[in-house]
């Protein structure tokens, strides 16, 4: 039997920074005194109805549906986020001198138990270990590691990290939470690295054509912007650019007006940007609708700053496609698995 | 702009051996001269539906619902089938001599075009990337090459060839014709390759293990047989093995009486087997429901006879997926592709 003990096992604590909540004043000013206690019996059965409807919910990282919520303060509870990590000594040799020249790709892949976690994280893999130069960050949605996933990153030979990080229960249940781990730990683990480092976000069951890797994401400035296919309703969503190459609007059918209407795939972000911008953050955002505009809202640069990458190929390739993987597996058989390590 | 035409495009001619079809005689007899018209008459009708049904389908690799023929003789019309191919120079240097000790794995992958089918073909040529001393075949169902294919194909530096056959409207639409096709391009072209050489059929959307090629396939005697992920509607399927190590069964819920209730994925052959049966086929069996017990009946081996790979392996990898990509793309936003390539 091989040896997948989590010997390196270690625990952290990463400290985020707080966010400090009020309740918003100008709704409030259109209640009479009258009315006031009304208001807030109303805001307390909201907010209970809120919580009761979170922890029934099965964590899922792409709900149809998102949820609001009405109280800024509650986000305040990230602050004391505790996680296990396991990495492999790859990661901890990297240093930022080596990456003058070529950046360090960090990608920051949050992950949950389904059917389809497995072969998906295998193909992941799979095309990450085509790339050179690379760091994976993996953050388990739950209080453990999953030991099949583990397998998957030691086989991989990538340089990795895999974190456990239990969910805020204030956040939606698509990942908010380890992405916004993850961006608190690469501020604070790689802040050394500074140009030296992209960092991209990339789900686990995303396509990632290899040339992503060194044509887009290596080779951004600031922030770089690109087509995603199969997203959104959409055969694509992409940048709208104009003649001078600027970035004067987004491509896509679902609220196109937004400052960033981009997938959390179309996008790759220089650490130097990130660092910059002190308050860098998914959870500052007054709606948690989209954690793309929330993220990208917090970094003080406008879209026309931003750089845009493949518009001016012959063919215009897509490098990058939200798929998603489907499975039909009939509920009386979830328990009939043979012995066969199944992550569920 | 890049090169990517198609100065390499050659017509082949390949003649599959024909398949001598006659009425049931046993179904007639009980027919009386009385009814003999009437009978006539309804399985004129009954064939003119069933090819209005066959022509009104789109095209689909795996749908839920399967066709059965009564007529034998119509699979005749396989025997003059023309296709289009394009290989690369390494393909045409593929010698036997080069694969005395370490087998070439040939994979043979039916294709069509759809919304996912670009990602499903970069994952899979990404996957197959890390794999040495491989063929492999891409079978179009169309007939016309597609453009984005051939440039994936170009790309993956892979021993490829790609053809374009056009299906048989008597097959169901679920590759049959291609894997028929290339099953006779096999047998014919690398006939010299005997026990130096082993197929496999690989989908392209399911999710392959790199591990699979080398410790499972390249290892086939003569039939190697291996669990599969998430396919019919289970978890798992997998061959069930005795404690001498033969294979006496197959854990499925889906009519596990069969002789090889088995998926696509779940085995390969050595090209020595196929050669020695000769009929060799996946059309020569009455009911075109499964192509796979439908070939391995053809090839005068029993379960028993064949080798159980991972079974004894501890933890139990699933080594192979019957995965499924899944979009959401809204009919109305079908022809909005802003000038990307997009092989719809």
């Amino acid at each position: 039997m091989k040896d997948y003990s989590f010997q390196n096992v270690t625990k952290r604590r990463i400290n985020n920074s707080s966010t400090s909540g009020h309740f918003s004043r100008g709704l409030c000013a259109i209640f009479t005194r009258k009315m006031k206690w009304l208001f807030f019996i109303l805001m307390i059965i909201l907010v209970a109805i809120t919580n009761i409807l979170l922890l029934s919910k099965p964590q899922r990282m792409h709900p149809s549906t998102t949820v609001f919520f009405p109280i800024r303060r509650r986000l305040s509870s990230l602050t004391q986020q505790q996680a296990i990590s396991i990495c492999n000594q790859t990661f901890y040799h990297l240093h930022s001198a080596a990456f003058n020249n070529d950046r360090l790709i960090i990608v920051i892949t949050p992950t949950y138990k389904r059917f389809t976690r497995i072969p998906d994280l295998i193909r992941l893999s799979q095309t990450l270990m085509h790339i050179s130069k690379l760091a994976w960050l993996v953050i388990e949605d739950g209080k453990q590691i999953s030991d099949a996933v583990y397998r998957i990153l030691q086989r991989s030979n990538l340089t990795y990290c895999y974190f456990a990080v239990e969910r805020n229960r204030n956040f939606p249940a698509r990942g908010w939470t380890a992405r916004q781990f993850a961006l608190r730990f690469v501020l604070q683990y790689f802040a050394n690295f500074s140009n030296r480092a992209v960092v991209y976000f990339a789900d686990d069951d995303n396509t990632y054509d290899v040339r992503i890797f060194d044509k887009f994401i290596r080779k951004v400035e600031k922030i770089g912007v690109w087509a995603v296919g199969t997203v959104a309703n959409l055969l694509l969503e992409a940048p709208s650019v104009n003649e001078e190459g600027k970035v004067n609007g987004w491509l896509t059918k679902y609220a196109p007006g937004r400052s960033w209407a981009i997938d959390m795939a179309g996008f790759a972000i220089n650490l130097e940007l990130l660092l910059q911008a002190q308050g860098a953050s998914f959870v500052t955002c007054k709606r948690k609708v989209s954690p793309e505009p929330c993220l990208l809202s917090t970094l003080n640069i406008t879209k026309e700053n931003s750089q845009a990458f493949g518009y001016d190929e012959n063919p215009r390739d897509i490098l990058v496609w939200h798929t998603k993987s489907n499975h039909h597996i009939h509920r009386k058989y979830f328990k009939m698995n043979y012995e066969y390590l199944i992550d569920v």
